[in-house]
């Protein structure tokens, strides 16, 4: 780990004591979000220290054009860049005619950040002695308003400690922003209008090229002594910006307070000539029920929320606080009432890799939230990638494929490709596998088949029609290859019959080839609309059957284990145990050149198949791929160690598993990778859920049941969670030696438990 | 071919009639150089159509940062880009108040380019219909003096035919230039200084970054039929610009001629406080020798290149233009006098690649250099990368390889790489190979074997320890093994075991083994000196034995041949001959992606192999492995034709080797690859040299003998060239049926031809 300065609670994220080296850390760390807005947790107030300004909007990209050294036919004409928005956070204070900014006080003493996650709030408080010899005590109260997603407010009270004083605060909109994340150093948004309505402000800008239309707002109150004063303000207009100045005298010790409500209206959900007039109702709605309301419905939310999604855990702290992060932020990303949206790898907590959305959404993210949220929410997901299959099928065509295969993008906003490396766009393609994945797991988990009738049959269908494309028929093996790809490990490019890309692309045509066959028995009048509309025939389904039968696995007889690539035995094998740490990680020290010859593997590729595939194999053939592969493994992935975590539990080693646990759940929040300024790690989070449920609650879906087989770390007491399994909340309770189960729902549920079957009625628990 | 518009002449390159479309392509093809400094075919006067503006200098580079869209460790930081200098040719010429522009003018007629390669001038001509109804007829020549290699001279004649006329001629400089290639469209020239003395003009300016500085230069003549006229005129300065303007009543009818002296001095060569100074004598030296002198001294100069350089060809016009083409171009580019300097693969004939060196000086240009000039010229190429050495063990630290090993750069202008695509410069490292070649070509054909203990041993040690560092022990193959290259075919990429540089690897670390020994044994105190410098020791020599006496050779037992990498009989083959036109140039119709998994060949590569080292193989061995990669190779290089052409010549197979002949030769009069406007592929004109030296001459050493086996293709009466054979100069004659030799020298010479010795005597030509 590379930081240990957040307090362990069980319930909140804290920091204590004012270092300016941290700031951009725990702007990340502390940043907020209601599936719809985010913000990073950049102070209200002007700072003039290094800061990482991020304020954003879900959906809402700009195309920056691809920034290449030698452009190759095929490449994506952009990469889809998460935007920072139009800023309305802003509030800059003045006290006696000086400028409050905590990078140029005297002193900052108490400095204090409590992000509730219960609650679903962000305070800040300290008490600052500034250059003119005042000293201030401020305490500033955030939250996004769940309920009402295009809403934040903001409580900025402040106390001058030592003298009378005259206090000015301007409250501001900011359009004239950057992106730290942009190719060519240009600007993303152009402001459209600025339009004051008596103490309410609104900025309209738009976004250059994809045109995007959002308009900022804002109104603010003032309290003295905790009452409103209607006092007097001016307006100060410039051509990005408009601030309001409200300025108040106050007595020594005497407190004041500013309340300021904002957020953004966007085309995406209104009319764009309706843009200030939305923003307008959107104040008077707030503004009328009142900051103290408006945070009693956050606090509401959130309960709800947790009710569900909730891992309780006794008797470890930190490991407590790490889930609890974890989940937080999952739903302050993505609460699955917009299909059009997807959860970004970062999130609302910075801008690096763009897009919105990775084949993470299928490969770990998909599970938290189908056991944790309605199941129509994990449909929306599905949804998502089925809306896009046209796009999936352009991308494939650009590549030279034909006939309707479809390759769906490394990244994307709208469905086009759009990262710009070769070695990922046009090779890393087992993602196009994840997709079919989630369609299996979701049938499996919620039971509802009528999905692949419906929508998943066409997907899987397109890519069945591009492995069968993909791959080729090698006249020396016998067999078919694929050839010039990357794994989940991109610490190897362009290598051969990958095993995890070649077995997924074997899987994907036979369950579709099965889905096709259930379709057709069960489902006549779909089965006749996909048949037409795709222009399927029994030849072409042949010719898959012909691929998947002759795959090629590339395998070590010396070893007895698939190998992750056709030459990986050439490669010189050296335990990541006998790296010197000074060498790690290797993506910060070594050059590219020296990791791709390297044997270490930067996440689970071999064992990420072992994983979705667990029950393809015996668990002696697990223990041995994983004896094999984790040794060589750097993790330098977030999105690596919850697989090993489970696979770990389920082997049986709780010491290792609980390593990997700790290092997925706290890999923000301890800075494992030293970089945690750049934002959180929030697609992975939802693999850390599922080392919990997965790995040491053991769970899985075994003949359409659900199954458990409960350890527990040592060090703990006890944890529990709840799963909604097919519209029913099974609450699982796990203490030393004994499980309970509790059922709120409407029929008894059959369960495996350790192997055994046992049925738990409703509410009755059922102890094991 | 694209284009066939060049017509046909022994001596000259022709363009007749003016077509806006060919304009940039001709600006490649008319460039004038002298070694020092270039000049694309850009018009004097302003053309307000499209043009590709480029003036460049010898060795005044500029580092472009490096544009990726993701970094990776041991990327280069930025690519060295060739510089458009300051523009010294420009003449704007307004006549009766209308400017001069073909591209608005009413009629361009008897529109006329000849670039007459013998002389080493070029003059463009033509009669414009300007919008004012003026007719205006025009004759332009221009010379870069080979003998003054600082100076350029223009003769600028215009007659007004159809009325008496107002002309002004505004001879300039402009120092506000762009770059055509540029990462982020800096500005990479800063104007200093902009002078004048009476009727001269200076501009200093130098680069930003690298602070090269540079004065351009001017004066200019007037001509009035012919008559000098001192008239006055007035300067227009500017910020980057300054103007002389040249005022003149013309009768009708009556002929106008501007001339112009001009060029660069830099501080490469001079005091930086002395430029202006330095320039100001060349102005004085020139002008009054007068313009005739000069071009009477350029005439000379080429006359004694091609005394010694010239191919004389029989029969067929357009072979024999496009061989005097490419040999005119490779001497326009580099004269062999600057050991500082280098072979760029566009000369001074565009942009694009940047840098000044690749490996294609050592593979395919030092040969025709070594034969057709001073074999010093040959040693400054060498020494070149003697100088580098240090760079090139800097460039191998970069990527984690240590004590000593160099990896030379794969483009360069200082010995740092500059190239910015990890797949080429971390994985192109054939490249260190042609290093040594060329160092052993050197030594057979000169016999000077003094370069390696001087500086050849020192350079082919570090080569080694790369080698030897590079390759890893495979415990499955029990054999050494490299991993993750590209080959000389840049169409597959992270390859395994390229037979070609697993070749070159061995046998580099073989010839310096060897050579290690006879230093030892014939230099004793080089030898101390190298083993103290470089710090050898015996057991490292034993190690790099082991590594080349174990190397691995991919090898089909099936096809009897070398496999061009591990995996490469995994590919569907098919051969280009089944490929339908409209899919080539595949680098223009395929994506990336489809290229890399392809089993077509975009330069010759194991073939590459046996051309470098023919005599390790048998007649055979040649014939199977060109008949299985010759019909799976596109040519997409500008390097590979030659070979294939020599290749097939050896295997007397005339009528291929003439294709391959014409293809090479003709590249770009013809633009093959629809891309000449670019500028020219200078160091593939080497190989066309080779194609006919090597080719149909079958010029070999033979146990330090010359040894031909000549051929002629069909339609050919003959052909001729001479080679500069260690201080003694053969001539060979090739007509059918019979060859003559012919020895300007002092010893007689024991030759071979068609296997047989013959002794030579000096003077007494020998045919048989």
């Amino acid at each position: 780990m590379n930081q240990d300065y957040i307090i362990p609670n069980n319930w909140s994220i804290l920091e204590e004591g004012f270092d300016a080296e941290r700031v951009e850390a725990s702007e990340s760390l502390f940043s907020l979000g209601n599936g719809a807005m985010g913000q990073r947790a950049n102070f209200e107030e002007n700072y003039s220290g290094s800061t990482f300004q991020g304020s954003y909007i879900a959906g809402i990209y700009y195309p920056d054009k691809t920034k290449v050294g030698w452009w190759k036919n095929g490449y994506p004409e952009y990469f889809a860049k998460v935007l920072n928005a139009p800023n309305w956070i802003g509030i800059n204070v003045s006290i006696n005619g000086e400028a409050l900014d905590l990078h140029t006080c005297k002193d900052v003493k108490d400095y204090r950040r409590e992000f509730n996650m219960k609650e679903g709030w962000y305070e800040r408080s300290f008490t600052a002695i500034m250059p003119n010899e005042l000293e201030v005590e401020v305490k500033v109260l955030r939250f996004l308003s769940l309920k009402r997603n295009e809403l934040g407010a903001i409580k900025y009270e402040l106390t001058v400690k030592n003298v009378d004083a005259n206090i000015i605060f301007e409250p501001y909109l900011d359009s004239g922003i950057t992106n730290e994340d942009a190719n060519w150093e240009e600007k993303f948004w152009k402001t459209l209008e600025i339009n004051t309505i008596a103490d309410r402000g609104f900025i309209t800008a738009k976004t250059f090229k994809t045109e995007f239309h959002a308009t900022a707002f804002m109104q603010s109150r003032l309290f003295q002594d905790d009452r409103e004063v209607k006092t007097g303000f001016s307006k100060i207009q410039e051509n990005e910006k408009i601030s309001f100045r409200y300025e108040v005298a106050a007595k020594k010790g005497e407190k004041v307070a500013l309340q300021k409500f904002g957020g953004y209206v966007t085309d995406m959900n209104h009319q764009r000539e309706q843009l200030v007039f939305a923003a307008n109702n959107v104040l008077e709605n707030a503004v009328s029920a009142g900051f103290e309301t408006l945070l009693e419905e956050q606090k509401q939310a959130w309960a709800e929320i947790w009710e569900m999604a909730d891992i309780a855990i006794q008797g470890d702290v930190k490991a407590q606080q790490g889930i609890r992060f974890n989940i937080f932020q999952l739903n302050q990303t993505y609460l699955g009432t917009d299909a059009r949206l997807n959860i970004g790898p970062k999130g609302f907590t910075g801008e690096k890799y763009g897009g919105s959305t990775y084949w993470d959404t299928e490969a770990y993210c998909i599970p938290f939230y189908m056991a944790t949220k309605n199941h129509e929410v994990a449909r929306n997901l599905l949804t998502y990638r089925y809306n896009h299959l046209g796009r999936a099928i352009e991308n494939a065509e650009k590549l030279g494929f034909t006939n309707g295969a479809a390759l769906y993008p490394m990244v994307t906003m709208n469905g086009e490709e759009s990262h710009n490396e070769w070695e990922i766009t046009f090779e890393e393609i087992h993602r196009n596998g994840a997709m079919v994945v989630a369609i299996k797991r979701y049938v499996d988990y919620t039971g509802d088949f009528s999905y692949i009738p419906e929508k998943g049959l066409e997907v899987m269908i397109a890519i069945a029609r591009f492995w069968q494309q993909r791959a080729n028929y090698s006249t020396q093996k016998d067999k078919f290859v694929i050839l010039g790809v990357t794994g989940p490990n991109e610490y190897e490019n362009n290598v051969n019959n990958n095993w995890y890309t070649n077995y997924i692309a074997k899987w994907c045509i036979d369950y579709c080839v099965a889905s096709i066959e259930k379709v057709k028995q069960e489902f006549a009048s779909d089965y006749s609309r996909i048949i037409e509309k795709t222009g399927l025939s029994a030849e072409e389904v042949s010719n898959w059957k012909e691929v998947s039968e002759k795959m090629y696995f590339p395998y070590s007889e010396e070893y007895k284990v698939f190998l992750q690539q056709d030459n990986f035995l050439d490669k010189e094998i050296v335990p990541v145990s006998e790296l010197s740490r000074a060498q790690r990680p290797i993506n910060q020290k070594w050059s590219w050149d020296r990791i791709l010859r390297s044997c270490y593997i930067k996440q689970a590729d071999v064992l990420q198949g072992f994983y979705f595939f667990e029950d393809h194999f015996s668990k002696a053939e697990l223990e041995k791929h994983f004896d094999f592969y984790e040794p060589l493994t750097v993790h330098e992935s977030s999105l690596s160690p919850c697989v090993h975590s489970i696979q770990a539990a389920a082997l049986g080693r709780m010491e290792q598993a609980y390593e990997f646990y700790l290092r997925t759940s706290r890999l923000d929040l301890d800075d494992y990778n030293n970089e945690v300024k750049e934002g959180c790690h929030i697609t992975s989070m939802a693999g850390t859920w599922m080392s919990i449920v997965e790995g040491f609650g053991g769970m899985r879906i075994v003949d359409g049941k659900l199954s458990f087989n409960p350890r527990i770390p040592n060090g703990w007491e006890g944890y529990s969670f709840k799963l909604n399994f097919r519209d029913q909340i099974l609450k699982i309770n796990v203490a030393p030696e004994k499980t309970s189960f509790t059922l709120e729902g409407h029929d008894p549920l059959e369960i495996h438990v350790n192997g055994n079957v046992v049925k738990v009625e409703p509410s009755v628990p059922l102890t094991v």
